[in-house]
């Protein structure tokens, strides 16, 4: 991404072994993601574009001298960011917060938007996946990388179970995933505020029991209305901007949390009295740490008992990468998959 | 209380029973809160005085029809808010936001800087002490009002435990009192930070393992240097100031609790990636439901286990709260007894 609305793809130099604890990994399935979308509106023009993407999965091709457990040829899932798996953090399940951690397409190392990626700290950061490259499941496997990952630790964070009253703010893809999180956690009553017909039908298939498709003041009553006035234990807000945390303070009920995924673009908020103080509001969130939840998650998306992958409404080559995020930034693809 | 630094101590009409739910309490022991001095400092003046004070212990005078329960005679403490101690939120343990409760001091119910108060809701609010009204305990039982419960509702909400590094920003009573709970809870590394000798000393002996005197970020640095460079698990926030704000930010490690107690004098700050959202910050607290912890705190205190009352260095009568709050205003005591 060379600026605001401007991806190009061009050739890059085959990525090789720098570090003992590197691997080399063959881009097999990768995507868009819609904070993908936030340089897309306001990086600043460049001369030296920057790489982009950073969910993937693939074929291992190299292995640096100090990875164990894993082998040439295996397909394996990176988490959004990656770790060494047993620092202090890491230990703490917070692998974005990894001393030896980092993030794809910054500080040296490449995006997932691309044929092939340099993976640092490989032993900690890959997970191998028991299937084939041909799998049917690459799709649902792929939404480990982050979304999946991402909408249950909202959810997470929210302390999310049986007995609590959940809203998802977002019908985006992460969205999305915070309802099937929520469901999975056992929540009887998911209210997904989104206005996209086809994304919150999928929500409805993914465990959503009410939509409300209005904004602001007026979403807010909806919400409440559903909620016998009190509001829900449990935000979920997926979206990042400022009006998403206004609605969240709005709908959520005393004691209750508002649990953030979607990627702030603000600084400053209300949190004092009037906001979440006096109400005894828990706000949480932050990047999740999807590499604590993969192992988790795995095994229901291996069975076929849950199919994230259903996120992806277009799939494209990497030529077309450009159209892709045009085509998300447009709304006419939740979220577009990409096939080198 | 007449306005800003205007506290005068005037005869009322004797309270009566106004609703079948009702009690008279005739108060034993009451006192002044760190939280009265910000009326202290701001009220606008004016000619009818608001009624003062929230935290009492006193003998049941008279009871309506509907409290069971409870006798004339009982000697009982009552939370610095009143509730039904059976609706929706109260049965989630949040009984400051009770829908039938309520403060003292607004709404046509009194102070408990006063000889006698209206108590409603009763039956849900007050809470028998098996204690005689000239017991050497008052002063500690008198905690479990507010100032105690409140400590401990900062450390609940950021999880202490044995594992937790915690630091408190505040050596008023409420940071003490934090100090104790976090104690309580089994945490191994209590950092005080606070600059009052005497108060610091008090802490020593309610469990602090260190004290950083330092403020702004010579005081984060600090905490840092003592937390191997990471910060601590757990912030508990006592003062409710802006900068307190801030230093709590800069000393909680990634994935760590910033729990509120001190009053927010604020309404925005930072929440987004760059201060609670990027190192996945939980941010939490608010008014504490003193009544849901009495009964865990009351055995402790009631066999002398722990002795919260020593955050008292004055007590006066009834005639001297006006001398009470001046002193309290200009630290020469750490928190005032009152005996009317």
């Amino acid at each position: 991404m060379y600026g605001a609305g401007d991806v190009r793809v061009e050739n890059a130099p085959d990525p090789a072994i720098q570090q003992p604890t590197d691997a080399i990994v063959r881009i097999v399935r990768s995507c868009i993601c819609g904070s993908d979308l936030h340089p897309y509106h306001s990086l600043p023009a460049s001369e030296r574009g920057t790489p982009m993407g950073h969910e993937f999965l693939g074929v291992i091709e190299d292995l640096g001298s100090q990875v164990s457990g894993l082998r040439r040829g295996d397909v394996v899932v990176a988490p959004f960011a990656y770790s060494d798996n047993t620092c202090a953090f890491c230990r703490e399940g917070l692998h974005t917060s990894c001393l030896s951690g980092g993030f794809w397409a910054s500080g040296g190392v490449g995006g997932g938007q691309a044929e092939a990626i340099r993976v640092p700290q490989a032993q900690g950061t890959l997970v191998k996946l028991p299937v084939g490259e041909d799998s049917e499941l690459l799709s649902s496997l792929l939404t480990l990388a982050d979304v999946y990952g991402t909408g249950y630790h909202a959810a997470k964070q929210a302390h999310v179970n049986p007995g609590t009253t959940v809203a998802v703010i977002g019908d985006g893809a992460v969205g999305l995933m915070a309802v099937l999180s929520a469901k999975r956690l056992g929540a009887e009553q998911i209210i997904l505020m989104g206005r996209h017909d086809a994304r919150t039908k999928l929500g409805i298939d993914f465990g959503a029991t009410d939509v409300v498709p209005e904004r602001g003041a007026e979403g807010v009553e909806k919400v409440r209305e559903l909620t016998g006035g009190q509001g829900v234990h449990a935000v979920l807000e997926a979206v990042g901007y400022m009006n998403a945390y206004e609605t969240a303070v709005g709908v959520v009920r005393p004691g209750g949390v508002i649990s953030r995924v979607g990627v702030p673009q603000y600084e400053d908020a209300a949190i004092g009295f009037a906001s979440l103080f006096g109400p005894n509001i828990t706000l949480t969130g932050g990047p999740a740490p999807v590499r604590a939840y993969i192992d988790q998650l795995l095994p229901d998306v291996l069975e076929g008992r849950v199919e994230p992958g259903r996120v992806f409404d277009q799939a494209i080559v990497l030529e077309q990468v450009p159209d892709g995020y045009r085509a998300m930034d447009e709304r006419t693809a939740l979220k577009v998959l990409i096939q080198p």
